[in-house]
């Protein structure tokens, strides 16, 4: 864990509300040499709904695998977080210790293993030690319950700060609560999910409904940040319902709030992704890249995700250089459609080049003042049809060589 | 330009031959505010035969249109080269600037402005000077001929020293010589086509075949080194062949000494492309990657570039870690085939990992002693199928951060 913040980190940890039906609690498993709390435990109440995108790595975490498999049956009881030992290309060594995860947590809880959701981040290839596994369990379920704050810091590896979000919407006349709490700071280019992140509420949702919601939430989200382009082999994102508001089920688009409940849930998961990018491996930028007049959504959110991962751009915003040059280069080595003599492209507020050449003697002031700040903007218009995407990502600093070079496997 | 030599630089610049038609001379056109040569000039025997590979930008330079334009013509006259400024994303007077310096050459020359081959290299977007061009070609015209160091010289910008490789062969019983120079150290992950590299043979050979062979070799060669997968917007290479050692014309398979040309062609491209990641900004360690069993070449070149691409495995190498979970978790997003439990991987020649798993108490001292020295091998088994692909790349340091946010546009 880093000794330092991240500089981009909000204030404080944010008021997140009680969400009835979950209750979180914590306890020390010990998977590393440390003296924290690494384990989380979350009860959710009977008829829990669930839905979750994971990662789309050829090489998952059995984790991501036992996720993937449970959620079809789209109920869940329980949700258990590990961290420092991601479990990931152990075998069935690491198959068993998920197994038994979710037989003795199902044997606390009375319900069905496949009601135990189960998630784990850390160093990879080493087995997670069952026993230790089991014993957290037991002294979690024998704890007190937490707050958000101590589960969110439970769940952190090399994050420098907690990270939660919140979200209010009525549906159909009754007040719904969401809460959720994220983790990732290196290794971040989630593709369909990102990180560990689980978010929490009380209404009353339809789990395909609720799967259909977030994979359209994270579509616009966690698919739209990226920190060095690396994904991970444990990318989890899951939702749980636990419907203890007592809203009318929401089962379709139809259903009165259905609207408002899929925009507070998207607005919930933006704001945990670029928690995420604000404590990126060596962070002292957040960036945010639209591409605009593409020949598709698609191929401007490809181009603007070649922009993003481009170390030599990266490197630019860290030095706090305008060099749109190398937003040219990632441009034209995105591989989607794309014209030299049409592209434009500004830093936050100044146009820079228009239609393929720089704009003579555009004010550079504001561009330096811009690039000084902590939030830097970049925009690029290709001129050739209607695509739009906004991805966000952060500088690359001596901070992301320290904390990888000296990190030990 | 860095103060330092990379540490992986070879210890001399190699003694290159003599080429009969190919005759190299230098100038100061002061692209930029420093004293030293920055203009090569090389002129080449009448019926020259030239072939070329090009970068796949879509914001490629107006050089880059220009050979596009010319190659298909397959006869050079002459070839300019400019340091310090790559007149890309110009506009029209980037264009302009590129058929002044046709213009001018062909004159001085009496032969077609098409017979001409033009690249230039450094920063982006600033249109190149023609007034600088043209007293800087006419200065190299007058000028007395110069050796092959001095020209790999002139054609550097950010990289460290001169690189130049050689190879000799025997076609049908004649003699035949090849020279190459090469220039590049970032912005280095070339798409059919890298930075700027230029190969002289007095061989007789059809420009299509030449063409042929240059591609082939590309594929294996240049297309397989990456030091920050940041594409240029300039990646030029150019094969001439003067004809002046009077062997039988090279123009298929079936002439004799065609099968020994291509081999030696294609060595001597291995030799240029290694080169630049020796030369790769902050590189301290040369890392080649070979992926076997995947399900194609194709496929083993992806993942074997996945990997290189890496910023985690890049920077655990600099840290001499042998954290082969970054190896793992790079093949798990290269969205190629790839089953978890038939994976192995090696660092030199101790296996780490097999069957989707660490290997029980391999020994770790030869893996450490590998990763201390300047080579570094990592090799992975797929289990699946044939394909096989070796790449090369440089570690991630703190020095590559160092060059890319202190240079300013």
């Amino acid at each position: 864990m880093s000794s330092s913040i991240s500089p981009l980190a909000p204030e404080a940890f944010p008021a997140l509300p009680e969400i009835g039906g979950v209750t979180l609690r914590v306890a020390r498993a010990r998977y590393k040499n440390w003296d924290r709390c690494d384990l989380t435990f979350v009860t959710l109440a009977p008829g829990t709904a669930v839905a979750g995108v994971l990662t789309q790595s050829r090489c998952p975490s059995p984790e991501v695998e036992w996720c993937r498999a449970a959620l079809p049956l789209g109920t869940a009881r329980a949700l258990v977080v590990n961290a420092g030992n991601s479990n990931a290309f152990t075998g069935s060594r690491g198959r068993a210790a998920v197994e038994a995860i979710a037989a003795r947590t199902a044997a606390h809880l009375g319900c069905q293993p496949s009601d135990v959701f189960v998630a784990s981040t850390g160093v990879i290839g080493v087995p997670l030690p069952v026993d230790k596994a089991e014993a957290g369990l037991d002294a979690a379920y024998a704890a007190a319950p937490c707050s958000w704050e101590d589960a969110a810091a439970t769940i952190m590896t090399t994050d420098t700060f907690a990270k939660g979000a919140r979200a209010e919407v009525t549906v159909a006349g009754r007040p719904v609560k969401l809460a959720g709490i994220i983790k990732g700071s290196g290794m971040i280019a989630p593709d369909m999910a990102t990180m560990l992140g689980f978010i929490f509420t009380d209404a009353a949702v339809d789990p395909a409904f609720l799967q259909q919601a977030l994979s359209d939430a994270n579509s616009a989200t966690f698919s739209c940040i990226t920190v060095d382009g690396d994904t991970s082999t444990s990318d989890t994102v899951l939702a749980f319902a636990t419907g203890v508001a007592g809203n009318r089920l929401l089962d379709s688009n139809d259903v009165e709030g259905a609207h408002e409940f899929r925009a507070a849930l998207k607005d919930l998961c933006r704001e945990l992704a670029q928690l995420v990018v604000r404590d990126g491996e060596g962070a002292q930028k957040l960036i945010a890249i639209t591409v605009e007049g593409a020949e598709s959504d698609r191929s401007a959110h490809r181009i603007a995700m070649s922009i993003a991962n481009s170390p030599l751009v990266k490197t630019a915003i860290a030095g706090e250089d305008a060099n749109w040059g190398r937003v040219v280069m990632a441009v034209g080595k995105a591989g989607e459609p794309a014209e030299r003599d049409r592209l434009s492209i500004r830093f936050g507020d100044t146009q820079v080049a228009r239609n393929g050449l720089a704009v003579e003697g555009y004010d550079e002031a504001p561009v330096a003042a811009h690039l000084k700040g902590r939030g830097v903007e970049i925009g690029v218009d290709l001129g050739l049809g209607e695509g739009r995407a906004t991805v966000w990502t952060c500088d690359l600093t001596h901070g992301y060589i320290s904390i990888n070079a000296d990190y030990r496997s």
